[in-house]
């Protein structure tokens, strides 16, 4: 028998995947969001959040929830360029499930909504033992800022848009009961989408994703649909002091959260050597011809291994 | 303490709904499905199964799982009066899945798909400890095809599109363990939407809805949209030999099977009185002003209680 988690995620995404045949699907399976052609390009996401899996009741106001399970779907509609419209909420909820919370839960996406002036248009419920929240999340983009894991060059730079690691930390304070750094938590608990920085980048870069599996992850997914490959300055991914503290207070290693930890929903793009002027951003890398994901530090390079390619690779 | 199952489904839907404020926004929460106006109109549904609530793998095939996922949506589209187009897939599944299940139910969607010529675009998947299906259709809709729950009128004739209670008859079968019947036990397995019915119904019908929670359910959805009742003609319910012999082996009543049974996933529509020579199907009922859903039989009247009101209310 071969297990599901045998096959990994690009495994599974290949098993998926089919050419598209109807011409006005522009984008299909494989990148951040689907992409339609109607008078203004439809972008269509779902994202899903398990209980158990990307939140846990004891840590997580139901108001945080609902806010996440929104924020998520808004980051892969920026990590296409284009702007949020439209949500369909397709929600699981235990039948003993206080009502209190399931009205948080709403609350919490309704707030978000309104933040990002998106409505949600509809969606179904039904009963599970876990709590299971799936987002659709509709868009429109303009042709010109359509951004996707497929354009990047040999070449461009690797940008990213913000310090990375907090996603990772905030999870294992949580999992460690580790006290203090209340803004990190606070981060884990309320991650943002960077839909601004988005439609800043989206004229002048030649790919773009959003940073929901680890920056390793992210940049194996923009080299596998661009076919090229890439190499990681590691010493120049930008991690705060309070990220480093709380790794080496739990003996782990802030890269690891950084390159493998994920949650952060940071962008991480690629640009051409002429429009690297034109954007804000930490360099953390180069594209390459060569398909391996390389790390480089103190003039050593080495391979980057397969964790963090694998959404099933949780440790929470 | 409140719980989810004290509220019931409609006074989950009243939390939730909120007027649209976008103009685009033609239909929102409270219908099939919601509908957005770009350059054709653009349909949205998401419809989700939960393992052991929608299905059990002791009963069901893997292909035959990916399939049900499928066409309940159709159906929603249908009832839409919509041709669908575009599939999103959110899946939640155990890590330890046999990839040939997985496999399968990719199989089961796929084979959906093309008979209906739509495509999956897109989706994402994450782990769960129950396997959860969650898709997301996309459909196309002229205005003169577009059939809301909201459109019934008093007077309006009240008609489905196919004997009811296989739903209900078929998983009471695999729950008791009861012999024979293959064509029943198909049914429930692999129940199909009623699209091309739908197509034809919608030019002339007031309003429309399928019956995925039991007849008096879903005749309750449209009177509540718009804002009337309904007298049903139990005796004229149409109901199989085959679905009536299995009620009376189980000792259980084959009404209650049809009415608030669900999974059928025929139609419900409404029709002026001018209307009705132009379509087909079993006239089951009549719209009324008074607000009540009533049961009549043999000149008696009773009102139908709240059993099948209710997505929480299912005895798998």
């Amino acid at each position: 028998m071969t297990k599901i988690k045998d096959i990994g995620e690009f495994g599974l995404i290949d098993r998926i995947s089919k050419k598209p045949i109807d011409k006005n699907i522009i984008v299909g399976i494989g990148d951040d969001a689907a992409v339609i052609n109607t008078k203004k390009m439809l972008v269509l996401t779902t994202d899903c959040l398990v209980e158990g899996d990307h939140f846990r009741i004891e840590w997580f106001k139901p108001e945080q929830i609902g806010m996440k399970a929104i924020e998520i779907n808004v980051s892969d509609i920026a990590a296409m360029g284009a702007i949020p419209k439209y949500v369909l909420v397709s929600l699981a909820i235990p039948k003993n499930l206080d009502i209190k919370f399931f009205d948080g839960i709403y609350k919490g996406m309704w707030t978000v909504c309104e933040k990002y002036k998106i409505e949600i248009i509809g969606g179904n419920m039904t009963h599970c033992e876990n709590i299971v929240i799936s987002i659709t999340l509709t868009g429109e983009v303009e042709k010109k800022n359509l951004s996707l894991r497929s354009g990047a060059k040999p070449g461009d730079y690797i940008i990213t848009t913000g310090h990375l690691g907090y996603g990772r930390a905030g999870l294992r304070m949580f999992q460690e009961n580790l006290k203090g750094y209340k803004s990190v938590k606070q981060k884990y608990l309320e991650p943002k989408a960077q839909l601004k920085k988005a439609f800043k980048l989206a004229p002048f870069i030649n790919s773009m994703i959003d940073i929901s599996d680890g920056l390793a992850s992210e940049i194996k997914h923009i080299c596998n649909e661009s076919k090229c490959g890439a190499i990681i300055y590691k010493d120049k991914i930008p991690i705060s002091d309070e990220v480093r503290e709380i790794a080496k207070k739990l003996g782990e290693d802030e890269y690891d959260y950084a390159l493998f930890g994920g949650e952060d929903f940071e962008l991480v793009c690629t640009v051409s050597k002429e429009n690297i002027d034109k954007l804000n951003g930490f360099l953390v890398g180069e594209i390459t011809e060569t398909k391996e994901i390389r790390l480089s530090s103190n003039g050593k390079e080495t391979l980057i291994d397969k964790k963090g390619y694998n959404h099933f690779s949780t440790i929470l």
